[in-house]
């Protein structure tokens, strides 16, 4: 299928990830040994996950009263994910990691994400939260906790959003009060009792793992009882739904948490989303009612701990977001290749004695199967770009280590953004050429529409991102990343530019860097940020176009002289994305530019 | 809510509907009568079909072996439906109608659309199969089969479609052979035995009604058994379920017609969608298997019969995507009224002390409200307009009759296909809007997603709609039709131009009309269809938009110097269209006027 040969192509001839084997973290692997692990993954994945993709969705999660209850082979599945140990892929050897690249690990975690998003989320879940605490917890938190997960027997969660508080965390309401006198004395870390209500849970409640580790965020009130507004009020806690000891053992009594509800969703419908109580009462550890947790890190820096790893987690959504964009893809060109239907168009009209072909010869199918190869390869470029980034900030000189930073600032809004807006659209390009067929459940492409829906939603929605990106990471520092991102750019329009095939394409992009470039200037000439960020969205989208043509030249130009059919496919997909994508950038522009006021000066009472 | 005020507002102040009860046809009406129909179906959809459109998602209909099961208020929604007379709306009162104009019957209709897509479409396929018998068939088979429709007793389905066969009808398979000597002698119609397989019939099987009506299209093969190539070898016949006499009485003999298999759909899950097999020996009507039909017109004219009412059905199907966004569009507005989250952003960062405010007044909101807004009242305004026309084409002087018939022509192919796409990406705004909470099926914004998606791939996809357009709307006749519109369109900038308030947007629209023009003159300048039409997608979503951008002036110069709170939502939706929309035009007009070839030259192997 496409998926392999473009990963190994980005990887190798694009990304030359091997050469991260040079770097002392990276020295005990080879190109052998990063190939075999995506091998393992994309046969874990096709044999344990994909095949059971549309179960994880028709059988949802129940709730008996006690027990939340998922198919059988998501318990197989998500096991012989944490057999593979790639729980810990990007850990130390000497934590029992892989010490993998995180564009390794990334590329690798795609193949779950490909074959069933809902059943991978499991594990993708209990690594980000155990490499968490690996970075900000105490040593024995590490041991008890992130080892525990990284070996599969506990699994994790992330619960920072209530029914009250979304994107808009600083409002929260739980609240973490010192658990009796000697509340600093506990081993596992200073013991508070937790009480509120969290939501959106992935993974929250489930029989896949013997124990399930909650990291939490709440607030410590002060000697007056009040909770301190904004992010500066909020800590972090580890939220055992068993109470374990320093052995990492089950004590045998239950923490205070307990599940008020199941979300029924559109899609992910595999993954369980709960709403939990923290310290309802529903259980008494230690006698009385308050959900345990241990602090990690210092009061205060909850929100900072959480987002330590945000990039990682914003690139690994984006990546999701291509995986089941790749997903439709394949699944509707291999539809267009079998299915026959019409004929080709004369000038004398058709001839309907003549057979029909496949529609993979018509004009508007190829047209639908282009669009959907430039936004998901377009996509599979952008977040393995930007995880070789991590890994260059991570193992880089420390000018590669700046720059890689600074260019994530910039980077970051937009692959967590664009595949989710533009992978959602290939999908539904993918269920338009299956036609009727792909209307119905009977054929996956309904599903990956559904599943990717959600992408635009969490981790930041797709508003936040478009603040984020002109609020602030295209001016902070005079402008910097920005700029840095312009460089890398210029390089690459000034390569195709040596190429007659490639210098027209070359040319649109330095015409699109310098639209986006104005338009960023003006959108900032007033000053007045109420009137800049009114039109953030569509900056984010003429931003993430930007970025992808720039990519796709980048590819573009790492083909040279190849003329073979995959060279000629990756070809036509940039022209693609150039002459049909990139030109759209002027319409979403020229409101940033000019402030249009519109939609801050219409009021509630005129809808 | 704001649906019923914009629908009044558009009948009344715009298209002066009013003024058909001047027309012979329409003189036993009044704007009296046509507001009491709108109000008697806005209470049965509110009471009968909106509170069981949630369920008739999740109990789909099921299949025992014999029987088709759905929900009970199904039967008893469209049953109510039945009794109000809706289903003759537009019949001649002597024919037991109530001689409605096209446009309130649509207008009345769209509130059932609204409130219940799914539960909808048993009438309204149920009136358009009686119609086309009243147009079509014989005195006998009007009164047995199309009255008896009209009074609820029978429902009716249209049978086109085949599994090999969906766009391209001239391939469809099933035979019709006459049913022995004295086939010609029936009273019911020259009487055949049908043998073949039909796809994607919707109401397909039920228990709703008596008896069911199925209209198929089949070929009669010639002496040597062959089958005419082509379109013009189809013709049409009446399959009733169960047998029937000329009192329109059950015989009691159940018709060779078998359901083969429900389809399970992403959305519409409450219309049954059924496999038939016609002909297969299930039943043995006069003791031999194949399903008996009754000739309807002539032979090889089935498709002219079956799309005799083709713009009716078409304008239908955009009316029904224009009201999901709009049911949408409501809840989300609602939803953002309610909801508290988030902060005003001022030069020194939002301010966490302060309460939030509701989200309706973050200006991305609003953009994402206004966007919902500026697509679904225009849609409804471009839907009205083609139903208006259609009174036009039927009930207008001899000029005004040919005019309608011509602008129809070239709008057609955009009220199918523009509502489809963008009241979908409205359904996907409003899901925007409530976040996580949209993305549950606790809230109704997913369904309408769901079920909107259907929209662009039945009654002519999305790539035919194109076809339709560029490869024959915009050049018969020498451009008559096209020229037509552009008249209606250079009176609309002209009467604009005398508003100060909405010059720039008249200019605006004439510039669009001048690129649109000229890129339908380059497409076609050198007379290959291949190479015009390969862009045939593209060159219809650019028409769509000047479409909608016409009539949003049009509407805002209707509006006058009316200020109030509804004028300037009007105006500001208006304005929103041509800030954030109508500059998208260029994109895709550009490939359409370089002909370009990237999508026709693609090679399959490349992918």
């Amino acid at each position: 299928m496409p998926m392999r040969k473009t990963l190994d192509f980005l990887l190798t001839d694009w990304l030359h990830a091997q050469d991260l084997t040079q770097r002392p973290r990276f020295a005990e692997h080879s190109a052998e040994t990063f190939s075999a692990v995506l091998d393992t993954c994309e046969k874990i994945a096709a044999e344990k996950f994909a095949p059971f993709n549309r179960l994880s969705d028709t059988q949802e999660p129940q709730f008996d009263g006690e027990r939340v209850h998922l198919p059988e082979p998501t318990r197989v599945a998500v096991q012989a994910y944490a057999e593979s140990g790639m729980l810990a892929a990007a850990q130390d050897f000497e934590a029992g990691g892989m010490q993998l690249p995180c564009v390794i690990e990334m590329a690798a975690n795609a193949f779950f994400s490909k074959a069933s998003v809902a059943m991978g989320a499991y594990a993708m879940l209990t690594s980000g939260n155990a490499g968490l605490l690996m970075a900000h917890g105490t040593p024995l938190q590490r041991e008890v906790f992130a080892k525990t997960e990284f070996s599969g027997r506990w699994f994790g969660t992330m619960c920072l959003s209530e029914p009250q508080a979304g994107s808009s965390l600083s409002d929260i309401l739980t609240r973490a009060t010192p658990d009796g006198e000697g509340f600093a004395a506990d081993p596992l870390g200073a013991r508070y009792r937790l009480r509120g209500n969290k939501m959106w849970i992935s993974a929250g409640e489930h029989e896949l793992s013997e124990n399930i580790v909650h990291l939490v965020l709440a607030k410590i009130p002060d000697e007056q009882g009040r909770l301190t507004p904004g992010a500066r009020g909020i800590s972090l806690f580890i939220v055992p739904k068993h109470l374990v000891d320093t052995q990492a053992q089950l004590t045998g009594e239950r923490n205070d948490v307990a599940l008020a509800g199941l979300n029924h969703k559109l899609g992910f419908r595999g993954t369980s989303n709960c709403l939990l109580n923290f310290g309802e009462g529903k259980f008494t550890p230690g006698g009385q009612s308050g959900a345990i947790g241990y602090l990690v890190g210092q009061p205060g820096e909850g929100l900072k701990c959480m987002f330590h790893m945000m990039n990682e987690a914003r690139i690994g959504v984006g990546l999701g977001a291509v995986m089941l964009g790749f997903a439709g893809y394949e699944a509707s060109l291999d539809y267009a290749r079998q299915r026959p239907q019409g004929r080709p168009m004369g000038v004398a009209g058709k001839d309907p004695s003549q057979p029909q072909r496949p529609i993979i010869e018509h004009a508007d199918v190829k047209r639908m199967l282009l669009a959907q190869k430039s936004y998901v390869e377009g996509g599979l470029a952008l977040a393995l770009y930007c995880a070789h980034l991590i890994d260059e900030q991570h193992t880089g000189t420390p000018e590669a280590a700046q720059a890689a930073g600074q260019l994530l600032e910039v980077l970051i809004p937009v692959v967590k953004s664009w595949p989710s807006e533009w992978c959602v659209e290939a999908n539904s390009l993918a269920i338009q050429v299956l036609g009727g067929y792909g209307y119905t459940r009977d054929f996956p492409v309904e599903q990956y529409w559904r599943d990717n829906r959600l992408n635009m939603i969490h981790e930041g929605t797709h508003g936040i991102q478009g603040l984020d990106l002109l609020g602030r990471k295209v001016v902070m520092n005079g402008g910097q990343a920005l700029q840095a991102l312009a460089g890398r750019m210029q390089a690459t329009v000034a390569r195709a530019l040596e190429d007659e095939s490639l210098a027209g394409l070359g040319r649109a992009l330095a015409a699109a860097l310098a639209e986006v470039g104005s338009a960023t200037q003006k959108a900032w000439s007033t000053g007045e940020p109420e009137a800049t960020l009114a039109n953030a969205t569509p900056y984010l989208q003429a931003f993430g176009h930007l970025v992808l043509a720039w990519l796709w030249l980048d590819v573009a130009n790492s083909l040279g002289a190849r003329s073979d059919d995959f060279a000629q496919g990756k070809r036509a997909a940039a022209r693609y994305f150039f002459a049909y994508e990139l030109p759209k950038i002027g319409a979403w522009l020229a409101v940033v530019a000019r402030r249009e006021p519109l939609c801050r000066e219409m009021q509630a009472d005129w809808f």
